[in-house]
């Protein structure tokens, strides 16, 4: 037994750990984490989860928040309160440091425990393809802070073009780069398209931000490539009519602040987002098993690392392929929470007697559907055989994110915001929060007159 | 003429400066600026409102936002939306570094501007009363980011609480001190201890929320001196009845992380708020005119500084007496948009001929009644010789609070929180955001075990 403080709690009115339930570590708040806890919230074991934040993200809507739709608090729920319900569920705001598979062991910062069982689900972070130094330059959209700061970037470029004195910078500073046309990389396109045309040109004197460039590179052949082709084609029609710009075939060679170089060709914009790769976390690696290219875990029909029935890998973590169709499992919200369930579940049966290791299932991946946002009334939607487009698509994308997101309050809040946004062209969170330093121009059109600083500190 | 680029603007396809049109600039787009623009709405001139924020915020609200009923973006919109209408009405993002009276410039970083008329509004900050250091460990409330902050503390100290192993620390995390108790302490005050005693407490699995302390400090003899005597001891009642602890006569003499002083008594607390007194920002003593004690500029009878009828001191900067009642026009919000509109109204017929600067009939503030929130459902207000308290106070502090928003989706959007908050108890808003670290304990409650971090990195 390790050595611990005896700590009183209010409702057992004794030490935790002087009974011997198992305890289960979850490593990630996120959905594959949440759905395993919830899973686990009948079983005679100890759950803990472990995350960073406090508080779990609805990673499908962060690109509204990026884009001032959305504020954080809607699509962000704490993750206490999601399992308030769930008394064997505890949590902890903490950083995982290491995993000890050999000695069944988690380590944080300060410290460590032992496990019973252990699910990793610390998701995934944004891959640079080995050039880490885009990332300050270009970055991605993965947390709230991901996506304040987005936000930050793409209203002050609108401030800065206001006041920029040269033209030829006003148009870099008019002109948005996405790298990655998967649906995030797509949505988030559409998105600033839309301030640009159709919420904000009524603030501005000196630009027509109506004239705001969106360019969207891609490396492979067709946008959206997680769809079948027609839904592909459809959707680049819908974005070009837009008036995005689509680059097929195009990779991004190097990134600076003054522009991007397409091979050769350099393209000036002095903004450009990150929706191209990503990676597992390092947590994956340090489990001394075989990861793929991206750092995901290759786990076993069962999710489980080799040579640790104990030991689960999900979500975007893992590197699984269904049992049923040996397709791989997509890296999307779906897949956490069914290898989630299927975790729980496993462990719960086994802990009540049920079932044995032996007798795991593999787990089957069900596909149950994909969807893109392109643009005010309009997404793609490809549900098993059935493809749909256009305002209907648009309905059943807004349908199903909203009855996903955790929490009843969100669900009404969102919806109340997605129906001013269509109503009237609002999106009432553009806000440049943060210590941020002004990085506008003098504003020249008001009278004022260029001057080093020096001068100026001179004056009164 | 001032040299300037040829800068071609989309509305009047030349430069704006070669128009003769008098250049008014308004430093701050607060409650003051905002009124004072558009007044000048209909000016024949230039008006320009420079703001190091984007954003214009309803400060009487902002303590909603630290303790997590409202986002940000519900009690701030952008100061360019605002005056989206007033096509007259130019907003710049930039930071006001100086302001020469005599050659009638405003001087920015890296340039300077000539203006006709100046109207500075740029508001107040913390004053610590020669304690500076105190600024990091007790923060104050006056931006949105200071209310993520204070938000981010109040939701880390309960989990810092929930695994923290010595009692003794556990007590000063649940620990709350708010040093002066006027509105701002008052309300900040109530909202902490809802949200331990109603909000969360199913959340947490060791500690009982219930439990915590909430201590408000008052350097005078009485709460919310602002009011008759008579509502201040009603409020001081009402609180008392929710369990927080109320300190008269209290000068709080030290400030440390791990609690404060008053006089020889020391108290155990880990987050202190500070709520108890403002300075006037710097820019006033820019100008080279008497300030009073907290930094205001002493203004005339029309809010001009002495030998210049064209530049103008309004709202929190301005240590102004009332034409009529010569009494001092206080710092609130009602303040500042009353003389935003009488200078706006001033400058806009003066420009048109109708009154000449001889003609200027004195500032005249009229009190519109004043108001505090006393936890759910309670509140104190005066309106002239009448005074209301408890459940129709709190619907009248709603209702004039909402009206007063900006924008007419933040006032549903707010009304429809305050609906859910009063229904459920329900503060969707419990965000830890920001790059904070983690600080705190190791979670020996769920079988973690304290150990250096050194030993912790020679592990796998």
């Amino acid at each position: 037994m390790i050595e611990t403080l005896d700590l009183p709690t209010k409702h057992t009115g004794k030490m935790n750990l002087s009974s011997k339930r198992p305890q289960i570590f979850i490593i990630g708040g996120g959905f594959g984490g949440l759905a395993a806890a919830k899973a686990l919230g009948k079983a005679d074991a100890d759950v803990i989860v472990l995350d960073r934040k406090n508080h779990h993200v609805f990673q499908p809507l962060l690109y509204q928040v990026a884009t001032a739709s959305l504020s954080p608090a809607e699509i962000s729920a704490p993750i206490r309160t999601a399992l308030r319900h769930y008394r064997n569920c505890k949590v902890a705001l903490a950083e995982v440091t290491g995993i000890d598979v050999t000695n069944r062991r988690v380590h944080v910062h300060g410290g460590y425990a032992p496990f019973d069982y252990l699910i990793v689900a610390a998701g995934a972070t944004h891959a640079y393809f080995g050039h880490d130094e885009w990332e300050p330059i270009a970055p991605g959209l993965k947390s709230l802070e991901d996506a304040t700061d987005i936000r930050r970037r793409i209203l002050l470029a609108f401030e800065s073009a206001e006041y920029e004195g040269s033209e030829q910078a006003r148009r870099a500073t008019l002109t948005f780069a996405i790298v990655g046309a998967g649906p995030t990389g797509v949505e988030l396109a559409g998105a600033i398209k839309e301030i640009a045309g159709r919420t904000i040109p009524e603030d501005y004197r000196n630009i027509d931000t109506r004239t705001t460039r969106v360019i969207l590179f891609q490396g492979g052949d067709r946008i959206l490539p997680q769809f079948a082709p027609d839904l592909s084609a459809r959707a680049q029609k819908n974005l070009e009519k837009m008036g995005i710009e689509v680059r097929l075939n195009s990779r991004v060679t190097n990134i600076t602040r003054k522009g991007l170089y397409v091979g050769n060709e350099f393209i000036p914009v002095h903004n450009t987002f990150w929706a191209a790769g990503v990676k597992a976390s390092p947590l994956g690696k340090g489990l001394g098993v075989p990861t793929d290219r991206s750092g995901r875990v290759v786990v076993g029909p069962d999710l489980t690392i080799p040579g640790s029935s104990n030991v689960f890998v999900i979500g975007d973590m893992a590197a699984a392929v269904s049992g049923d169709t040996k397709e791989p499992v997509p890296g999307v919200a779906q897949g956490g929470i069914q290898m989630g369930q299927y975790v729980g579940r496993i462990i719960r049966d086994e802990l009540a007697g049920k079932t044995t290791p032996a007798q795991r299932k593999p787990f089957r991946y069900r596909d149950k559907g994909t969807m893109a946002i392109i643009g005010t009334s309009n997404a793609v939607a490809q549900i098993g055989r059935f493809h749909f487009t256009g305002f209907f698509g648009w309905l059943l994308w807004g349908l199903v994110h909203v009855l996903f997101l955790v929490g009843y309050r969100n669900q009404l809040q969102v919806l109340a915001n997605w129906f001013w946004a269509w109503l009237l062209n609002a999106r009432d969170a553009r806000l440049i929060t943060g210590q941020a330093q002004l990085e506008v121009e003098v504003p020249f059109d008001v009278g004022f007159v260029r001057q080093s600083t020096e001068a100026v500190t001179d004056k009164p």
